[in-house]
């Protein structure tokens, strides 16, 4: 059994609270268990600047960002610099949600998805990947009301989550004290008709076998199925 | 009258939610009005580099923080330096807190003060040191009842408020329509005894009157005996 | 008595050397005791990036430095980011000078104050806002008379000083050994008609009472009148 | 046909150029067609800051850099920070190799690998990889002959390619011009016995199914045969 | 005798192989004995930031970097800043080459020389000088010939050597044992006619005399000659 | 007739003011006409990092900066990086005086020469290198006085100058107005002998003989023969 009880593949209790700041037009704390994250989109009339203007179409980005009391023991403030890992997240994070999004529709625009979590007990990019999708959603439905866009340029819903290996089990959503101890750690990101959106796996300890990244890749969709079905 | 219909010598709903996140052992939610900070004490057994091994003392310091959403147009997160706005505030709030601890009986030990704004409507460096004394008392409270401290080293409460001169008229915890066209601006952090740890006041527009700077202490230190009796 | 012989109320020799170097059109070296800090201003025609085009107007912004043998023991440069005193620093000079400035008569223009201290003996940012007030001037008589302005945007002199409390006497024009050692510490700024600009008093020990501000004020106000009538 | 003529499951000529430079004792020069990689693996006998000193065992960590002319455009050198890009291929060369070395049995040492792109024509990331083992390999047998380890570390050989999707067809190692234009993009590692080290696959345009993936994996099993046979 | 068998004026075995990488337009692998540097030269239509558009000319700058691997310790990539030596050395190649070229006649551009060393034996600065001669010359030539320049801009061939005193001998093109023992270190860059671009001198030890600074002028000179003889 | 009047061989006015500030033990304000350079040498009792501790002698560094108003139009301040420039003087200044100085006699201690230049108008590196000798001198005098050094570790006094050619003409000690318009520009340091520290010659504009350097060069000589005397 796990370590919380759930059965193998059991998702922890999920949650969405959209509208949860008042500023931003999308805003959403997503919760996944004790993993707390909030995520907002906003979106600025410009295009980034390494964009030619000749071809110029709408772009997402996304901030990713740790609140130092977010984790058991105090995480540094990346104020210099951005770890790796924040990097690699970021960039998971915008490459996501730019495969459902049609950018030429967006217009010339810019849209910041910030990630911040306030509470990390594994998971906090999936949960982040889920929470910018309706974050994003809500964003543009706010501005097709508006007349800013005539209409929401989502092509389809995505969701994400993670699956491991732990002692020979496949385990989905694991939960930090599973995913610091897993032998293979992977996130995969699914369109609600479960085409792959990003697929990646790796092997913490040993390598892995292909029947084992099969089994985790079908945990994963029927997984991402149950979350779309929560938005 | 104010611009959401309080009185001059009226402040906002307060509220402080403790306990807010798991991990940190002071942990406060800090509600002014929609000002909305989250403030975490944390611990470390070591002293800051500066100082000398041989006069060692506790110490307490202090990081904040807007989240880029928590301003009405997004603001950038500051990742390679601070402004000076943010170096300002966070010193402010780690003196204020050193003037009311006994930092001999502190042990060598240095408190972190995380102090986020999840929504900034006016005052959140006051909301801030509001939560961080909190915070800090929960800490060393929980060190206590652990054995870590004899006795929690803190010697009295304190509180903190914005006061303001907007077209003569002296008002109490400005929110942020009124903080920006202000034309005295003032912050005070005093004892539970209406001793004066610090007095700021600065003339945005015109210089002010010695006469106006001692009505806007006496109806600050009114408000403060009001927040320190909320704790 | 004081370490250096002075009655409570007495300040340290005061002296301004103005046209100090032959660049800068206002620059002016200020002695208060052994503190010797070098202010020039000079003047562009360009306005902050931040400021929007339509409501241009003048600014005024400053640049503090100590010179790494100006201090007892020899301090680092800041060559690659400023401290928090630094930018608290900057920041109170700007906005002192903004304070008495008609930023509309400016013209859209941006003046750089440039206060770098030679010698470090107590009380260098009140040293260079009165060095800064008189560069100031200087700077824009001569632009005045050169025809750039029409006529000097400046309302007011103002002047600056610390005070401070010492074994409970309140003392004015605090030197470097009762800096450091003193209980409570404040910087002024008034108008040459004793309107405030800024006010700030920190308690470094023990927290103090209202009296004892008043005390301070009243002391600072009368140095302050005496050294406007220097300039 | 594809761009360069090449049948959809040809590799390009690969060539391993071993002891190339004559500082490092592990130093290849790695040629995947027009893509040159110097690959050179160097050891130090410390252990990174952030490894407890009780758990200590060998580290591997990488570097990678484009030289600035390798691409067909100039691109600038990394001389402040490093990008996400950068950062993630860096990231993914480390993990890679520590997943096929007996770390304990590298004693307290770190081996640094050095990846600079001479020319890059695609598929650097994988070039380095291969490169990066040979290097590896090299510097831990030379270590051995001399007996400062007791015998090579390494637990089994590795190999990496790229394969994508363009125009529908499944396409191995792809050459820039094809990389740029491809719809799915992926990168594989796997051991000599085909165990998955790390699978990455991400939609660059539209999102791709599960069978498009499993084919894409089959054909770099069989081409990471292939390469691991050059070794 | 010197340490690898030469005579005190005998130069090191020397190659240019150009046109050594792909797509720069000019690009050149220098070896002098075992130091090689690759050096290549890329063009912009633009000219630099500081330069004032109504009196804009050509420009050539330079890039120096040594690859960690190059030197017999492995050396740190400069990520973050550069060292005083690498800028030195960039300064110094793009005023060296800035002296025989006619910047009226490149027109408005930029020319980036990127000197990168792969392995350093002494003397890279110098190698790189020459390299780059060469390659900004094919560079140009190959401007020339597709029409973009009416003529090549270069005045006159350079070539650029090290000289040094070693227990009193005057020695010519200093290996890095030699170089790291020296005590007079020297570099000189003469034009084909034999008129001086550049000359530096430094007593690493003691300090030299005027005669023996000829004598290193003379053994450059002739040197030089030779190098410039072998483009 | 030079700009100012002087003969081609005549130096500006120099003057030397020693004890310029009160706390690091060598402090003295170098002026050469209208350029004034404030040199202070203060010492402590460690080696630099990168020095070996078994082979720990003295060292001496230097740091060089220009006051934004120092220059006839304001300069930046270098506060998150050094310029090429400043790091070449930097480097210049140290290598100078370490040529004069037994390190040995010095002990583990590391001497920081810090040259700021108040107001300048040509040769702000010469003047500081002369400053530093003076002030190195007065400092190990004062170490000599007070027994923490058995005896001074100079070796012999050296001297720096400024020569260059203008329109076919030697000049001497080059102010702005002639440096900047200069053909050739060149820098010598030498010992009171007359023996060579540093050379450097650069072509400005075309390139020059070597019978021009060897006038450069005898004029260099005789001035500072003139400068060491005044010291």
């Amino acid at each position: 059994m796990r370590v919380d009880g759930r059965a193998n593949d059991e998702l922890r209790k999920i949650t969405f609270t959209r509208q949860y700041t008042k500023y931003a037009k999308g805003s959403v704390l997503v919760e996944f268990g004790d993993t707390k994250v909030l995520v907002c989109a906003t979106c600025e009339n410009t295009t980034p600047k390494w964009m030619p203007k000749e071809d110029a179409t709408g772009w997402i980005t996304a901030e990713y960002s740790l609140l130092p009391t977010s984790t058991s023991i105090r995480c540094q403030r990346e104020r210099t610099k951005l770890s790796g890992r924040t990097q690699e997240i970021q960039r998971l994070i915008g490459r996501s949600l730019r495969a459902v999004v049609d950018l030429e529709k967006m217009g010339e625009r810019t849209v910041t998805i910030d990630a911040d979590v306030i509470q990390a007990d594994g998971g906090t990019r999936v949960a982040a990947i889920c929470g910018a999708y309706l974050a994003l959603k809500d964003l543009f439905d706010s501005m097709t009301e508006s007349g800013e866009l005539e209409e929401n340029p989502i092509i389809e819903p995505l969701g994400a989550i993670s699956v491991g290996i732990l002692n020979g089990e496949v385990l989905v959503d694991l939960c930090y004290s599973e995913d610091s101890t897993t032998d293979v750690d992977s996130n995969i990101v699914l369109t609600s008709r479960g085409k792959i959106i990003e697929i990646q796996g790796t092997a913490e300890g040993e390598a892995f076998d292909k029947e084992q990244f099969d089994e985790m890749f079908n945990l994963a969709k029927q997984s991402i199925d149950k979350i779309i079905s929560m938005y």
